[in-house]
C-alpha cells in the first residue's frame, strides 16, 4: 500500500532537545561535584530519574525535580539553598529556550506536506511540547498533533484508530529505536530511524531486539523524501 | 437536537483534586510561617504560581516547583535544605494518592453510558491525569479521553472537529465556570455546572460574565440524568 500518512517525533527529530538536557546536566555535575568530589553524579541522577519515572513521567519539570532531589541526597543536605535556587532557574531556562529546528527540517516538511498527510507524535510533558511546537514555526505543515505520555504499541494503535489510518499506509520518523521504531513495526506500520547526535541512556536498544524488516536508517531528514519513494 | 455526547471534566468533577492541593498548601503555610511569621504565604504562593503558569502549565509538578521557589524567596534562602526535601516529598505524595471518586460518580456514569457517548476532557499534566484516570476504576465507561493544556473555545472546537461532534448534540459537565462552561457555550454547545466544595482562585468568574442560556447548575452528579432529559 502506498504511504499516505507520516508521523514525526518532535524532540531530537524535528528540534534539538537532548542537548539542552545535556548542557544542564554538565552544569549540574560541576555544581554537585564541588560538594562531593569523586562521586558519579550522572549515575546518581539517572538512578533518581529512573525511580521517579512512574510518578513524574518525562520532561523538563520532572528532570528539575529529580536534580533537586539528587542534589539534596548526594550532599546529605549540605548544599546551600541558593544553589537549589540555581537549579530551579536551570529548569525555567530550559523551558523558555527557543525551539531550534534540526538541519533541513523546514524545507523537507514543506516538500513532504505536498504529497503526504503529516502528524506530530511526540512524548513528554503536554504543556512544554505544545509550547515548543507553537514556537517551532513548522506547526502549519501538520494536520494533527498527538502528545502522548508513553510511546508503545497501544499508543500507536490508538492513534491509527482515532485517525482512521491503515498501519500499512503509515510511516513513523524518529530518532528513538525504542519509541519510534520498535512499537511501530509491531503495530504493522513502517518506520524511518534518524539517529540524533546524543542518545539518552534510557532509550538504548540492543541489536538483537531490532526488527529485521519494515524500517530503514537515514543520516538526516534531507534523505527522507527519497527513502519514502523507495518504500512505495 | 437530542444530546448524544457528554464531556466530563476530571479534577473535582469525577474525582477529588483540589482537596489534595488544599491540604498540602495548609502544610506549606505552617512550614513557611515558622520562618516568616505574619507573612501571607498563600498570597505569595499564588503570585509565584501565576507568574510561572506560562512556563510550567498546570499540575502537581508545577505546584511543587512553585512551592520550592516561594519557600526560598520568602525565607531569603534561610529555609534549611531538609525542609525543601519535605516539600519534594509532598509533591510525590500528591502524585501517588489514590484517585478518590466523588459521590455517586460510578453509578451515574454506568447509567449514562447506556444512553450517551462519554468523553473525559481534562486539563493539566498529561502523565498525572492519565495515571489518575487509569487508577479511577471508571475509565471503561468512556469512549475517549482528551487531556489538554488549556480549556478555551479553540480547544473545544478542536475536540468537536477531531471527533465529528456537532456542538448542538454535546453537553459538557464540570466544576469550573471558566474552563467547563464559558468556552463550551461560546462554541455553541451546552453545559452543566456542578460546583466543587473548594474553588481555585484562578478559576473565579464574575456573575456578569456568565452566559444567560445553554447551561444549568446542579448540586451533584446524581441529578445529571434527569437534567439531561430536560435538555431534550
Amino acid at each position: 500500500m502506498p504511504v499516505r500518512v507520516l508521523g514525526f517525533d518532535g524532540d531530537d527529530t524535528l528540534w534539538h532537545s537532548e542537548t539542552r538536557f545535556h548542557i544542564t546536566q554538565q552544569e549540574f555535575r560541576d555544581l554537585i561535584g564541588r560538594y562531593v568530589p569523586g562521586t558519579d553524579v550522572d549515575a546518581r541522577l539517572a538512578q533518581t530519574e529512573s525511580a521517579n519515572l512512574s510518578m513524574y513521567g518525562y520532561g523538563v519539570k520532572s528532570f528539575t525535580l529529580s536534580m533537586l532531589e539528587t542534589a539534596i541526597e548526594l550532599t546529605e543536605g549540605r548544599i546551600p539553598t541558593r544553589d537549589l535556587d540555581v537549579i530551579l532557574g536551570w529548569g525555567k531556562r530550559m523551558l523558555m529556550q527557543p525551539t531550534e529546528l534540526l538541519d533541513a527540517v523546514e524545507d523537507t516538511l514543506r516538500q513532504l506536506s505536498e504529497s503526504y498527510d503529516l502528524l506530530v507524535i511526540t512524548k513528554g510533558d503536554l504543556f512544554d511540547q505544545e509550547s515548543k511546537l507553537a514556537r517551532s514555526g513548522v506547526v502549519h505543515f501538520f494536520g494533527g498533533v498527538e502528545i502522548v505520555s508513553e510511546k508503545n504499541v497501544d499508543t500507536y494503535r490508538g492513534v491509527f484508530k482515532r485517525r482512521a489510518i491503515d498501519p500499512e499506509e503509515f510511516v513513523m520518523v524518529g530518532n528513538s529505536l525504542r519509541s519510534d521504531i520498535l512499537p511501530v513495526i509491531e503495530a504493522g506500520a513502517r518506520a524511518v530511524h534518524i539517529p540524533y547526535e546524543v542518545t539518552w541512556a534510557h532509550e538504548h536498544v540492543a541489536d538483537e531486539e531490532l526488527p529485521k524488516d519494515g524500517w530503514v536508517r537515514l543520516a538526516g531528514i534531507k534523505e527522507l523524501p527519497g527513502a519514502l519513494e523507495a518504500f512505495g
